[in-house]
Order: structure tokens, then C-alpha cells, then sequence
């Protein structure tokens, strides 16, 4: 029993000290190679664009995270800078200096069986995982938890079909009609019409909707692209409302009390920054919803990713532990606070230098998580070219940066939406060549 | 002297004996703690049914699939085995084997981005997974893959749903008729109408379809739930293929040549057992299509979990290596081409006592990939309930033995499909109580 025992250890010992040497070799070999977030076709792709950013990714790519903003490359200022996709590369760098601590070893025969916990509603949800999405929202103060079921779903976009398709009157003659405020996340339109569902239709600005009968309203909070925080805006008697709260964590915006909506999306994408896993989590308080919402998911992927889900696990476990612990200081929140407010000085000190835009004003609030009044510093700036120019992305494209255009949003083309979770390299360019703008 | 050293001797070997059992149930214990494949909703659950195998949960859930045979657990036979869904975790004990040649590390900090190489047409698609895939397909010599593109989805599921995108006609009035020969595989008609999408709708049994114009056939080879080869049925002018090819492996099937059809969909699934991981590729000839493909599933779920597919790429080039290496008689299938000959030399046992059933016969080919000719020996098993039993499901399911209706298949209820993929334990219980049943 010993010697078996021993024979274990001494195998877990060797597969630990084996992934010490894997992550070492491969920080310093993979982590400048594969997983550069160049762009290639992500929503709003356009042929000529495509050509422009692969021609540029391999100059682009091969710049680590922690060395970024200490020196400038030779042509720096001529390469293209891709911020059309909220790409979170930005927390590398935390990741990367936390080491091993979020390390999974997972062995071959492990998680192979389509079920997670067969007496569960989400069949296909992991419990470790299930245990720290709990967990954390209740540290950190910004959802509540109790009489929810949680769903997992292949990033939050699987979710919130799988929630139109749950919310959906059956019966209906016509499909129910889909709305959002503009700005709207650009996706929100896309998502809804890309199988001409009989089920749902999307119907455009929320503001501008006054149909009787039943809707499905979406609020985002923090709103992408503009960052406020929002309420339902239509007055209709029969609405049902999905919270996409993707961005209601406190980098982002002051954490003033638990989210307690039906519905409520998440993802770690925009959370921790591990968009690769393609991991998010709903919140849903009625059973039969979140029954029809599995449902979805099962006809659609059979499932989620097991190895993700016990990834995001381990992540969301040690954002807990050390926000929690003596290392508070040091914390994940702590450290993405610091980084978005750096970001949000340095854009507002841009804007202010160049004198062609304007970006918003957010009022400053206690967050309860933080312990501190701060203004929002959001995912997104939302930023207006002002006097003559008309269509602001193609401005900024003849200057070599890539944005997403206020029509994508429903609003004017005089808007962008400009990525603030990219490397410091490529943040630290675009913010200098900003400055620099002058018609 | 003699009698006190073979006292030694039997307490030792009870000791050893007692370590090892104890070795078994730790082993036991922690492979099956989290991720049983117990039976919850999966595509055709049923209340009663659900609560039923909820209850025998805990039952058949703890047993190690290395030494299920080995011993008959108290009120076995009283207890319900679910054969109703195709969960490979026939596979796992042979991974087990396998140890640590299989396990993955990922460091916290890695595959974060949305992207894995923005050059590809698949951005989201590992390199070093397309890498695998192409190399195995090649060892095998199961498909064709020059001149094809891969796109890699959340399971093939996801796959197909994205085919059905790519090769629905945008301008159409009405939507593509998508059809396949009965008996088909169940989830087909679920998928394609769940949305009540405009773009296609199910337009069931391809034999008796005659309509104008174009449509979509889907051809399933081996297939599922018959393990019969298959070729196009319809007789239009206008069809689309999708091959959908998840069992073209040879420990279902002799493989007779590299398949060579225009869309081919695989799964790791039923290739390698790691359901769990919601991985399938596609190898696309069209260029346009395999693009529209991409873009299904960036709007669907942004891409595949860059976890899965790290996993994915190194179970592949494990069973490339042992194919190809010295230890070739240990390789992944020849493990699974004897596991699965002698599970359907159990099943025919089993009929043939029984009286009640009958299977089809197939015949034998040369497989070119083990050198050996052989009878088809599929995932699943397609029985027939002869006599006066009208609702084969039925009447299995009061002998506690779970299983899909011929219905779902589009066909006669005297017929159910029964999975060949379920680990030892349930296996023989099943094909003992199979060969008891009398009318």
C-alpha cells in the first residue's frame, strides 16, 4: 500500500516537476509564437483589411506582454494596430507572473465521458466549476447566486442564443422581437438574424420600439461599446430581459451592489482575460428557463468543453484565494484596476493633445469590492470624431488603426469603439499615435 | 520452517492483495468522482426515465473500468443500464493504461486570445491540432486530406449546423431541403429545426424524396444508428453531400480506401472516446464553404476552446506514434478493434440464445489500415424485437435496459439502437440480462 502509494507520489511529483520544465521551456519558446492576437475576419473582417493585418501579424506578434511599453520597435509607428476586437491579451502578463498557480495537468483519460454530474439540471456543468463561479461572485459582491441555476455555455455568445431560444414563445405565429438601446453590442443583430429564426427576430434601437405584445430586451451593463451603466428602456408590459453583465467587474466599474436580475450572462473573456477557453456561465433564476437553455446547448454542442471548464476553474479558484489572502495587494482585480486606470489617464490625456475627439465623462461611485470611489474605465472607448469628420473608422484607418464604426453599434459613423484590453505594446502605440492626430 | 515461510508467503500475497484492492479503489475513487456518464436529458430522456437513472447513479457509477469483469455487485442485475446514448467510456481503461503519454499541462498565461493563427482561414484552429489531424488521417488512410481545408467546431454537431449555413442558397425563397436515408441518426431533424431557421428545414427520409431544386443529403458512413456502409440516395441533379464520417475508424469498419467527398465530418468522440472535449474537424474541399463554415461558428461561439484542442492534438499523436512505432500491437486500435470484435461476439451470443432479437449480418472486407479482413463491428447496435413486440424500446426498458426507439430513427418502433461504447461493467451486465429475456 506504501509502495503504491509512494509510486503515486512519486509519479505526481515527477508529472509536477515535468510541468514546471514544460512551462519554463515554453515561456520562454511558445509564448511569442502561436497565440498573437493579430486579426482575421472577426465579425466585422473586410478583405482589405484582412490582407493589411496578416501582412503585419508576424511584426506585431513577437513582443512579450512584460517587455512591451520599455522599448519601441524600428517602424513602430508605421504598423497597422488591430483594437477592432476585444481581445483581452492585456492579462497576460498577470498570468504569466502568477507562474504555476493556475497550472492544470489533465491526464488522458480523464473527463472523457460527455457527462459532468448526471443529477444535475446542466448536465454538462462541472461541479469544481459550478463551486468557484459561486465562490467568486461572492467575494466579489457583483451577483447573487442563491435560488440560481447555473448554465454553462461555450463563451457567453453560446448563452445568449441558448437564452433567446429558452425565452422564445413556442406558440407564437410570428417570431418575438429582439431589441437593445444604441449603442448595442454589434454582435447582438449578427447572432439574432444569422439563421433567420422563426423563433426571434431582431428589431433594432429599444428606444425606438413601441410594438405591443411580447420582446425580449437586452441590457448590457457596463454597456458595450459605451461603458454605462444601464436599465430596461422599453415601457412594454411584456417584456423579458436578459443582463449581459460581461463587463460588471471592478476594472471595469465600481462594484455597487449584487446584480439580482432572471438572467444574467457572464464569460471569463472579459472577467479573467482567458477568451481561448471560450467559457461562460449564466445565472437564471426560473427552472424551466434554464432547463430550455440546456436543452439548447446539448442540440447545439452536446455540451461544453470539459478541459475549459476545469481550466476556468483553477483561474477563477485563485482569483478568490488571493483576494481573499495576506497577498491582497497583488491580487488579479487589483492588478487590472491599476492597468485600466493607467490606460483610461493615458487615453484622456491623448484625446485632450490631438483635439479632434471627445470620449465621456463617468461619474465616480464607491465600489464595495474595492473599497474605493473610482470613475468607470471600461473595456471599450467609445470615441467621437468631432468637427468635419464624418466616418471616423475610415479616419482612424488612414492612420493605421483599426476600429469598429458607430453604424455596427445602430448609431452615427462620427463613433468607434477602440479596444482597451490589448497588449501594452500595441496600447502604448496607439495611444502616442493618437495624440499625434491633428486634421 | 517449511509451514512458517508459506504462512509468510499467504499473508504476504494477502497483503499484496489487500494493497492492490485498496490501490483499485482509490483509482476508482478518483476516476470516477466528477465526471460519471450517467444519463440526464441527453436528446431523448424522458421524466420517468431521468428519474430512474438518477436514482441508479450512484450504482453503476462506481466501478473501475479495469476491473468491472471481474466481479458481479450485489443486486447487478436489478439495476438499469443506459444504453441510450452513444457516451465512449468503453475508452477510458485503455487511456489509463496509456498513464502520462497523454497528459496536458497549460500554464495559466497561455492560449488566451480569441485567435490561434490569424494567416488561416480557420483563425481559430491550433496549428499543431490541423497538424495531428492531418498526419493521423494519413496513417490511417481514412480521407483525403490534400487540397482540403480544416475546420475545426465545438463536436462535429456544431459542424454540421455550420455545413448546413455555409451550404444553404442565401437567396432562396423557401428552405433547403435537407434529407437522409432512414434509418438516420436522431439528432439530424432536432438540429436542423431547432431554430425553425428559414435558411433549411428537415425534410426527412431521403428515399422518398422527390422535390425540385436543390437540397442538402446527408450521408452517414458507417452509419448511425445501422453501421451500414452508405452512398447518395437521392436521384436529383441539385444535391449537396455532407459526409458525415465520425465512424469511418477501423474498429468499427475494415477501411477500404482514403474517403474523398467534398465535406467530411469527424469527431473525437467516437475516434478517440474524448467526448468530453466537444472537438470534430472538417476537411472541406470549397474554399468559399469552409470560409462560411468559419464564419458559423465565430458568430455561434467565437471559435473552439483552445484547451480541447491542445488536448485533442497530443491524444492524436499518440495513437499516430504507437501506430506507426514498435509497440503497433498496443496501439489505440488495436486495443479497440479487439475490445469491440468481442463485444459483438458476446451480442450475436446473446441474440441467439435469447430467441426474441435478431441483427443484421455484414459483410466481411480487407481492412488496408490493420491488414486484416473482417465483418463491420459498429458503435451501435440496431436490434429488432421479432414476434408480436411492436415497441421494442418498451419492452427493453421494462427489462431496465435502456435504449433509443426506432421511431427517432425514422422508422419501425421494433427496432432500438443499442451503444456498443459503454464501460465493461455495464456491457456484460447487459448482454447477460439480453441472453435471459424471454417473451
Amino acid at each position: 500500500m506504501a509502495y503504491i502509494l509512494s509510486v503515486f507520489a512519486v509519479r505526481n511529483l515527477l508529472v509536477l516537476s515535468l510541468a514546471l520544465n514544460v512551462s519554463l521551456v515554453l515561456r520562454v519558446l511558445l509564448l511569442h509564437d502561436s497565440q498573437d492576437g493579430s486579426f482575421n475576419g472577426f465579425f466585422f473582417a473586410e478583405q482589405k483589411e484582412e490582407a493589411l493585418a496578416t501582412k503585419i501579424t508576424r511584426l506585431s506578434s513577437s513582443v512579450s506582454p512584460s517587455s512591451s511599453s520599455l522599448t519601441m520597435a524600428q517602424g513602430d509607428e508605421d504598423r497597422v494596430i488591430n483594437l477592432d476586437h476585444g481581445d483581452p491579451t492585456m492579462y497576460e502578463s498577470y498570468w504569466q507572473k502568477k507562474g504555476d498557480e493556475t497550472t492544470v495537468v489533465i491526464p488522458g483519460w480523464q473527463f472523457m465521458s460527455y457527462f459532468s454530474d448526471a443529477t444535475r439540471l446542466c448536465w454538462f456543468l462541472e461541479p469544481e466549476f459550478a463551486k468557484q463561479i459561486v465562490r467568486l461572485h461572492n467575494v466579489v459582491g457583483n451577483a447573487v447566486t442563491e435560488k440560481r441555476h447555473i448554465v454553462v455555455g461555450t463563451g457567453s455568445t453560446q448563452l445568449f442564443q441558448a437564452a433567446l431560444y429558452a425565452l422564445s414563445p413556442c406558440a407564437e405565429a410570428e417570431p418575438i422581437s429582439v431589441v437593445s438601446a444604441a449603442p448595442y453590442y454589434s454582435s447582438y443583430p449578427l447572432i439574432t438574424d444569422c439563421l433567420k429564426s422563426r423563433l426571434y427576430k431582431w428589431a433594432g434601437d429599444a428606444r425606438s420600439f413601441s410594438k405591443n405584445g411580447p420582446y425580449i430586451e437586452l441590457v448590457t451593463s457596463p454597456n458595450n461599446p459605451d461603458g454605462f451603466a444601464r436599465r430596461s428602456v422599453v415601457n412594454g408590459s411584456e417584456g423579458i430581459l436578459i443582463h449581459d453583465l460581461a463587463y460588471y467587474w471592478p476594472q471595469y466599474t465600481p462594484i455597487s451592489s449584487p446584480a439580482n436580475y432572471d438572467l444574467m450572462l457572464f464569460t471569463v473573456s472579459k472577467s479573467t482575460g482567458h477568451a481561448g477557453m471560450r467559457i461562460g456561465w449564466a445565472l437564471v433564476k426560473d427552472e424551466d428557463v434554464a432547463r430550455k437553455m440546456t436543452k439548447y446547448i446539448e442540440i447545439n454542442t452536446i455540451g461544453v468543453s470539459k478541459d475549459s471548464q476545469v481550466r476556468a476553474a483553477k483561474v477563477l479558484k485563485v482569483i478568490s484565494d488571493n483576494s481573499e489572502g495576506p497577498n491582497e495587494g497583488d491580487s488579479f482585480f487589483e492588478f487590472s484596476y491599476r492597468v485600466m486606470a493607467k490606460r483610461w489617464k493615458q487615453l484622456r490625456e491623448a484625446v485632450q493633445q490631438s483635439g479632434l475627439f471627445s470620449v465621456s465623462d463617468f461619474p465616480p461611485q464607491l465600489c464595495m469590492f474595492l473599497n474605493r470611489v473610482f470613475e468607470p474605465q471600461p473595456a471599450f472607448a467609445w470615441i467621437k470624431c468631432e468637427g468635419d469628420i464624418e466616418d471616423c473608422e475610415s479616419f482612424l484607418r488612414g492612420k493605421k488603426i483599426l476600429t469598429r464604426g458607430g453604424k455596427h453599434f445602430g448609431v452615427s459613423p462620427k463613433y468607434v469603439r477602440i479596444s482597451m484590453l490589448d497588449r501594452d505594446k500595441n496600447y502604448e502605440t496607439f495611444v502616442r499615435r493618437l495624440s499625434t492626430i491633428r486634421s
